[in-house]
């Protein structure tokens, strides 16, 4: 498979932070990027993208930040991957099959899907339906029972004084 | 996900056209790429790709030409979009988790896999399953079973012309 852009593992950090504000709060993208150890300018660009799909909201303005523009189970990892990485399919076909001499008479024979293209699509919306089974709530349920007890202190404590 | 490169859907074709040549025939790299109206030399990168991935069997000189290294129930889709478009991960995973000051001083806490990552890659892996359950037996049965009559005539005296 080709890679994903590393946008994806920004944008699913960020959106994890975000599950952990408070009601109403929002956080600085400044904030964001120190707590990732990422630039704000590349952080900015994938905010944008999240702010596009509806998935997170932007406030304006020097109390401004991002908070999440709906509940964390209502936010799939698909929706996650799919504003960063766009929803094209992975497997590109070119109609390979309408050229050269084997090519169909049959006005019908294009009507369905080359039956490559029918199982390459297959294949991959197994992994699309896997990512749509899973949301921000099961990755915020992962750090409460993986993250270790300090490092849960100091992420709360930094959350805490970030957000407006 | 990210596109996989157009490659692929030229060497499945390709691949499945081996299928059809008669035992211990090859068929030349010019008229593989005129039966999928593709250039030679197009075709001669991702023919190279799966020879050199044990897929397929390059007969040199004027009677040359390619043929499958193995039997068609024995080569998996997998296999090929793996020789065309490598073995990688799709998602990217630059540790995020180790940097910013959530960073864990906990020596293990790295020892495994970022729960992020976890969830990315169980998905993929998936997608990854389903190609390695199919082979170049099912696309020839597809074949038999959806290509109209005239065009496996055509299709047929091509190969048989066609193979060395």
């Amino acid at each position: 498979m080709r890679r994903l852009g590393d946008g994806v593992e920004a944008a699913l950090h960020c959106a994890l932070v975000l599950c952990w504000l408070e009601p109403g709060k929002v956080m600085p993208g400044k904030s964001l990027a120190e707590m990732h150890g990422l630039s704000e300018s590349y952080l900015l660009k994938h905010m944008r993208a999240l702010t596009e799909a509806g998935l997170v909201e932007a406030l304006p303005g020097p109390r401004g930040g991002y908070r999440l523009a709906r509940q964390p189970g209502e936010i799939t990892l698909l929706d996650i991957v799919e504003a960063i990485d766009g929803k094209e399919p992975a497997f590109t076909c070119k109609e390979i099959r309408q050229r050269g001499p084997g090519k169909s008479k049959d006005p019908c024979a294009y009507r369905t899907d080359c039956f490559i293209k029918r199982r390459m699509l297959a294949a991959e919306e197994l992994w699309r339906q896997s990512l749509r089974a899973q949301t921000l709530a099961d990755l915020a349920q992962d750090g409460d029972a993986l993250i270790d007890a300090e490092s849960k202190k100091t992420i709360a404590a930094f959350v805490r004084d970030a957000q407006r």
